[in-house]
């Protein structure tokens, strides 16, 4: 059976994903600076321990990958045109299907490499079932940003989420936790394993 | 120069200090059940580690506390009579002053042991100065609740924030981090350390 997995997505101690003020040259907003270094020495090809571990989860068994339009890029409201690619560069690090949720969409966009973008004007259980078809046996992996995990959780489509806690404040911004009131009623908390940066990784499972 | 110091203010993952209906028989409200599962072994006289050395640190150096209503007793509005003598029995684990932030003052109540509770409708910065003067010299230490963590926080009176994050989720209840957006500017996160108890503690400083 296939699940939907959301893998190292950060938030900060006081709970937000997305800081201030998203934007073309700063795709996580402001006040969140430092939220992704747990994952620095994974990019540069030296993670070690939980934290590389984490990083490399999210790839696993991932036959089809969801995530919300600020998450393919900074456009907001209907497409100007559609010069727009995805913040991934032309050979994007998917390799497989992507849907991209938006009220706005477009024809699917295939990149180098295997990746093909498609545009979703739905509701998540019908992403999800396309996601699951296109993820052929395996599973799919639920990107961000806030407002599209919140919105599976919400409707308790989740069945593992990989949390990243960074050791810093933001004081604004989307928690992902907010206005999630039944969460705890179908999720539990399965494991809390600090990394070596001084983020700490909790996997919340199903009860 | 004497500190305010907040230590062992447990939070869920979902940023949750206080749940739901907080009331006589239920002084951390619903939903909340495992919060404080970590200094359950200091209670005990069994506590070990990270987890214990959190727990009696709180009570190092400390001349006097500042704590909110909710966290002397279950009473709202004006007090009915004087026969409410807080949460914590006639001989109340402080041994010093406890200055008590209400709305609705009333006659300083000495207690065995050493601690007496004093009545405040003040604002946090005068009631600082009234606990300072009285901790001869020791730090003074703010304990809670969520609303009276954050008064002082908002104002920067806070110099040291001692977190614990308990592994479970609330759903709903009071954020200590809601409604702080000035605070990152003065505070940093010093440390993020695992305790054994799948606790996590966090010790937020002055920048």
């Amino acid at each position: 059976m296939a699940r939907l997995r959301v893998h190292a997505f950060t938030i900060t101690l006081d709970g937000v994903g997305t800081g201030t003020d998203q934007r073309a040259d700063a795709p996580f907003g402001d006040g969140v600076d430092g939220l992704h270094d747990w994952m620095e020495p994974s990019f540069r090809g030296e993670g070690t321990g939980v934290d590389h571990a984490a990083f490399l989860a999210g790839d696993e068994n991932v036959g089809a990958t969801i995530m919300g339009r600020n998450m393919f890029g900074p456009v907001r409201g209907a497409w100007p045109d559609e010069q727009w690619r995805g913040w991934w560069g032309e050979d994007p690090p998917y390799h497989h299907d992507v849907f991209v949720l938006t009220h706005y969409p477009r024809p699917s966009l295939p990149m180098d490499g295997g990746t093909t973008f498609h545009f979703l004007a739905a509701a998540p259980s019908e992403v999800l079932d396309r996601a699951t078809e296109a993820a052929g046996g395996k599973d799919v992996r639920l990107g961000g940003g806030v407002a599209t995990v919140r919105a599976f959780l919400a409707e308790g489509l989740v069945d593992e989420l990989n949390l990243v806690i960074a050791p810093i404040l933001a004081g604004a911004g989307e928690r992902l936790f907010d206005g999630l009131p039944d969460v705890p009623a179908g999720y539990r908390v399965a494991s809390v394993v600090p990394g070596g940066s001084g983020a700490v990784h909790v996997q919340v499972v199903r009860r």
